[in-house]
């Protein structure tokens, strides 16, 4: 009844149900959660998507809305019950309008980020969002996820580069709120309503966003140092120096770098001797590379002399920004090659970090006897990837399966004491959802349940996702 | 027996009621809306808020929150019936903390846009929000307006620029949302629920705010222009060869100009002859004042070369700047001397800027024979200050009383064909309620009501404004 209502309102083309077809949607990239579903539909504009939001509300079926498949968190994957259908927004791809004076590039859900950034680029824009998943995660997914990435710094989250949506309601409705502009004070800020609500409220079908003038040049820079403290006590130099060409403040640790080093033996570390922890350093810059390398030099200059940092490599060509920029971009994958690891996707006021890292490390050594910590992150945004790795020669499922609830409790209590954010962000989707109820305050979990009652009375959208 | 209970919860001082201390905040500051209340009562942390707003949900009182009163849209002042209170925010004026490395500044809501300013300066970072009022503005009203002012082009309105509030709900219970986290990911967006909702969904008592670092040097310019194309074309210009250091983007027009100059005498304009159109640039550098000069000279030259600009001045000292924003900044001061005129806070797609002010011009003067366009703004990010005088020798309580609300519609019908906003920044209040609703489609409000009755069932908090 509902595959032929929905091969009504779409091409039959357009509604998968053989497992072959379906497989992809309903596993996570990652293969840690799975589902079923009744169909993957895919519709090719905003209203077949409102046309198969309104079959669904009709018939009470769930509707789980996927973009590049790309999340962290199975807040794209349908449960295991095959009552939801997959709405995959794929195919509502087009860049519908970009606007150079504006500054805006209006796009459909369903574009890859990658294509984005592409689309401004050729107008002369920067749209900015930036993060490893770029090449497939789309759009939609990205708002819906509120994604952050490596140039929050300086450009914000996915949050702050959206000026307006187009979305699906829960009611088959749409709301055209597609504005280009930068000032609107013409009532309740829906917009960020949906954004990372993760699909629970409604479904993206559009955003306008802001694009930014194109930097000149850009150079980069891998420092050296002793302590996580002293990089918290150069972040501060580097921002009074070089203020908002300071583009990215990323950091690991000597674990990290090793890992990288151990997993893909043609990256190097370009110092001759170890050190604790790495900041790489990006500064991007209107005028050109020469002023920016100047900067730059002038920056690790003084950080020497202050005793901030031990050493410091300044890339003399892109390759070599490139090259440095591989190390850190490396670590995920050449973690997941040294190993299993319980990864925690964290933030704490950028103050506090040096302390929560010092604590958490000792606490989890003391509990977990063995465990090796691989710490790095957006350091300049206060967000951790804080992943613990099981001692070396330890039986990893089994690990896992005994440890990983206790781990997680000891990490997020402790990031809970430092008031900060369980997820920083990837989401909550599925997988921290229980977690993430037991840390917010009742006033808080009763503002969303209302929000989510109101908006999707009938509880069809994502439901099982968020709260 | 309200005021019995209220005189309960906080000390008799705390609630007043007689005529001569009321007063005060019964009326707006431009006197344009006036109101009657049982009571105006000052609580001085938050807690007495929740006591006081309890009391009200209990008996059904509505309460308009107010902060420094400031506001453009009535959106402070209580309706004549006499049956609401005004909840003064003034005494909660703590801040509460600063945290230099973080980069954030938490403060209450009853503090003085400029108090806030100075503390983070005291700590060697910079508030970035900066308006007329922001001597007698409080920051919860910045927030609950999500206030623009003049440095939006680079740091964002006041939505942007907070992390976390602490909100009193409509029914008394405290939401401790005072996140001082960059990145959160944890579900629903409340933050910006509140802000922009003019008090209208809960009292924000208090934020955690970002600051940035504080610039080096500050260089401002004043260029001369044919026409507001020019403008337009220049802006890109300005944005490539600036990047973010370009912090102002302002605009005005020879009438503005001759306003200010009438009216101000000691102020003059810096060109021999007159021009059409004037654009005001500040440049705002991490280096230092001669890196900063360099470069808004070369700029200067790229635009004359390029003919899009017929002059420029560009000040010397900071004397000087300050002389140069003085013509932009008593404007309308300027324009409230010559005599009464209708405002219009709107704001288009920036590309469509000239298009919107020629059209829209036009079809004024065909309408209004004899008016005077006194127009200017925030070019940057493309709110204008579309303002219209009575033609000369007018009687202008007259031209107001019969044209007023024709004019209101020749203009918000084509701020809605240029898909713009009918208020940019100074937000809706009592002032425009009627006139959004005119505007936004069934769904949009229809989504704003469903939250409004959500948040607060018995329509206690500042009914009548914004819905």
């Amino acid at each position: 009844m509902l595959l032929s209502r929905l091969r009504e309102t779409v091409r039959s083309a357009q509604v998968l149900t053989a497992p072959e077809d379906t497989a992809a949607y309903l596993t996570d990239w990652r293969g840690r959660f799975t589902g079923r579903a009744q169909a993957v539909v895919l519709p090719s504009n905003t209203h077949e998507v409102a046309a198969i939001v309104s079959v669904c509300a009709e018939m009470r079926t769930p509707i789980v809305p996927q973009g590049g498949n790309t999340g962290l968190a199975g807040g794209a994957t349908p449960d295991p019950s095959g009552a939801a259908i997959v709405l995959s927004l794929k195919r509502l791809n087009r860049v519908r309008e970009i606007d150079p004076i504006n500054g805006t590039i209006t796009v459909e859900a369903g574009c890859v980020l990658h294509d984005v950034q592409q689309a401004a680029y050729g107008a002369g824009g920067l749209f900015p969002l930036s993060l490893a998943a770029e090449g497939s995660a789309t759009i939609g997914g990205n708002l819906s996820t509120n994604a952050g990435g490596t140039q929050v710094l300086r450009y914000g989250n996915a949050r702050e580069l959206a000026l307006g949506l187009e979305v699906v309601l829960p009611s088959g409705e749409i709301w055209s709120g597609l504005r280009a502009l930068r000032k609107d004070n013409t009532g309740y800020d829906l917009r960020d309503l949906f954004i990372g609500a993760e699909g629970t409220l409604g479904v993206i079908t559009a955003a306008c966003l802001k694009t930014f003038p194109l930097p000149r040049s850009q150079v980069t820079a891998l420092l050296a140092l002793d302590s996580v403290s002293a990089a918290l006590s150069l972040l501060p130099l580097a921002q009074s120096t070089a203020g908002p060409t300071l583009t990215a403040f990323e950091f690991f640790s000597i674990r990290c770098l090793q890992l990288v080093t151990r997993h893909f033996p043609q990256q190097r570390s370009p110092f001759e001797r170890a050190h604790a922890q790495y900041v790489l350093l990006e500064l991007s810059d209107h005028e050109d590379e020469r002023h920016a390398a100047a900067l730059l030099q002038s920056l690790a200059e003084q950080a020497l002399e202050k005793g901030l940092i031990a050493d410091a490599v300044i890339a003399q060509s892109a390759a070599q920004g490139r090259s440095l920029w591989m190390l850190r971009e490396s670590i995920s994958e050449a973690q997941a090659r040294e190993g299993k690891n319980i990864k925690h996707d964290i933030s704490v006021p950028i103050s506090s970090i040096a302390r929560f890292i010092d604590e958490t490390d000792a606490l989890l050594a003391q509990r977990f006897p063995g465990i090796r910590m691989v710490t790095f992150g957006h350091l300049g945004d206060g967000n951790l990837h804080y992943n613990v790795m099981p001692p070396a020669a330890t039986d990893e499922d089994r690990f896992f399966h005994e440890q990983q609830s206790a781990v997680y409790e000891c990490v997020h209590d402790q990031v809970a004491r430092f008031s900060g954010s369980i997820s920083a962000e990837h989401g909550i989707g599925q997988l921290k959802r229980e977690e993430n109820m037991r840390y917010k305050s009742p006033v808080e979990m009763n503002l969303m349940r209302a929000i989510k009652r109101t908006l999707d009375p009938l509880n069809i959208m994502n439901p099982g996702k968020v709260i």
